[in-house]
């Protein structure tokens, strides 16, 4: 599936499969290399299309329009993991297709994406397999309640989830997420949850940016905070799975991997993303390279470059109607506004971030967009498959 | 001739005159705050066109595209000053354009620059109105040799400027910018060439970067140095200069003022661009907000940043071949590689940028790009009205 690909030069076209927020700041890190992109989106509002050299807009499953756009491009990325996987491997067949497809396949269903990292020896939550509802009574013997339901595919936008508490009904559960092929998660008691955004090379070389501690608000990213309390120990520890995650993948390009650190500073893997994420766009502004440019230059058979971050960084995502309020942060001395072009204000649509760089570390921040934290429950993140 | 202007929201279309990299960037710092930019030039292949939501390829004159152009955006500014002034004159009639077409007429006439600075009290060298060949010989009495005829409009890419030292013939010179209306400029023994990026906005705030230190090499800018070489008094002096040159303007947007340094501290104002500027670029990666940025808040009607430092910067300028070199810049540690996307390569052509980033201001950069300074002599820089 695999085609070789060569280093790109600037004036290379990268063709990105997804033209929303992540997109457009590819599309914008990758101008600022010198090259030009071409966005694949079936939404004639995406607002990438406002920043490239060349927009398609048609559907993922348009053989036509998947030959055209491979035609034109030098390389393709992607923006968004649920891109359909055929997608991914037709175009494969005409142009190399970077982070590789299998990828894709392995992250796009959960009980893959587990095992995986299971088979590396790093720890996630207990999970078992749910092919039929049948094997439920078995897996919530072994997993214990209260434990989660989720479907192995496409399980986004708080759809195919549901949890199983002492008295519910298990067969109840099966009916609700749509008597699929699912994936049953025990309750984690997390005292945080990080992310690293790792960046792997074609010659294996990678770097991290420093751990990053998120706080979800709805079940969206609400605020990324940078570096995440955590020991120094426990940090490295986060950054070393990640590189080992995408080590064994012979990954290139940037790779998000989401955890729970324990009370004891012990770390478990949630869930993965094969992309740039949003609990790192604070690079664009915090560090000496961005998450972007990672990738770009990861994909592109560039060197990455060695982050090095300004501060103590915090990161706020605009949703919904919060984006009414920008000018209000324009005026912030230390922020630095960032609004995606996004048409339409939707309830719980990601339409900018702003992010706050305290270059004297020792100054702590107001804590924007702050609630209250519980100890001790898992977060069943039904955006958790969004364009996080 | 000025239209009323309303604050722009995100997703409104900037208009953009001339395509080159001083367009793209404006674009992507657009971009990065929800706008759409429509780009007009009639070089087929603008660096510009690239990262935008329109383009129109036409020539300055085209009525038709012009009246198109206008009709789609909300606003137009310019990254190049030697737009012709019917072009921007035809457009403000139409929509609003900023900064202000007047500003575009004075810059481009070097007297009408002068005497503007002149009438400010702002020193200069000394120059005189030179109109026809009679006139030559009485300036060249009341500025001494050795001085610089220059023609007053389009002096540009080394073209229109003729040096007048003791054994020359003021006729030859007159001659050699092509016998038409002229200013005559005395040599100034200066210590150092400085600018200043300012920035204001339609309320009349304003807004400097720190003072930029510039060297040239073969007349086109090769590194900018932040803070220059100064002392505090002079540096204040200098931004305090442009400040005061924007606000007798009324000017919105970004202006760029280069000056001499004379050993004494004195300072004299050598000339504006009513644009953003090539010594300002370091503000990309080097401060909490770029001039390309500040110049599309200002323009917008949103309110400026206040930039703040990161440290000692360098910016480096790749010109012509030196862009092949640019893989070596990338595994630098502080440095941050900005390419243009220009298709061709041509010596003197400025291909794109290095920014380095000195957080520890105690740290001496390597002189990249450094050259042995000559302490008495006028930089007549024949890219001084160049996109510089």
């Amino acid at each position: 599936m695999s085609l070789p690909v060569s280093v790109l030069e600037p004036l290379a076209t990268i063709g990105i499969l997804g033209g929303g927020q992540l997109g457009r700041m590819l599309a914008l890190a990758a101008a600022r290399l010198g090259f030009k992109c071409h966005v694949f989106d079936p939404g004639p509002d995406s607002p990438a299309f406002d920043v490239v050299h060349r927009i398609t807009c048609a559907d993922y499953t348009d053989a036509q329009a998947l030959d055209r756009f491979a035609a034109d491009v030098d390389i393709v990325t992607y923006e968004f993991e649920n891109v359909p996987a055929e997608t991914a491997t037709f175009l494969a067949a005409r142009v190399p297709v970077l982070p590789d497809p299998r990828v894709l396949a392995t992250i796009q269903d959960r009980l893959a994406e587990k095992s995986f990292v299971a088979a590396l020896r790093i720890p996630t939550a207990p999970y078992a397999a749910v092919d039929a509802p049948r094997q439920l009574a078995d897996a919530l013997d072994r997993i214990g309640r209260p434990a989660v339901l989720k479907t192995r595919r496409f399980g986004y936008d708080g759809k195919g989830q549901a949890t199983i508490r002492e008295a519910d009904d298990p067969e109840a559960a099966w009916r609700a997420v749509g008597g699929q092929p699912c994936i049953l998660e025990s309750f984690v008691a997390f005292e945080r949850e990080v992310s690293v955004i790792a960046a792997r090379t074609r010659e294996g070389a990678a770097e991290c940016f420093d751990v990053i501690e998120n706080e979800h608000r709805d079940h969206i990213l609400k605020v990324s905070r940078v570096p995440a309390t955590l020991s120094a120990a426990t940090a490295l520890a986060a950054q070393r799975i990640a590189e080992t995650i995408a080590e064994k993948f012979a990954y290139v390009g940037v790779l998000a991997v989401e955890m729970f650190v324990l009370s004891d500073g012990d770390l478990l893997v949630n869930e993965m993303a094969p992309r740039v994420h949003n609990s790192g766009h604070w690079t664009l502004d915090g560090a000496s390279i961005s998450q972007f440019e990672q990738h770009i230059r990861a994909i592109a058979g560039w060197p990455l470059g060695k982050p090095v971050r300004r501060g103590r960084v915090e990161m706020i995502n605009l949703i919904g109607s919060e984006v009414e309020n920008y000018r209000s942060w324009l005026t912030v001395p230390d922020a630095a506004v960032h609004l995606y072009g996004k048409t339409a204000v939707r309830p719980g649509r990601k339409m900018g971030h702003v992010t706050r760089v305290f270059v004297d570390e020792r100054q702590i921040p107001e804590r924007a967009g702050a609630q209250t934290r519980s100890g001790a429950c898992q977060s069943h993140d039904p955006a958790g498959r969004d364009k996080a």
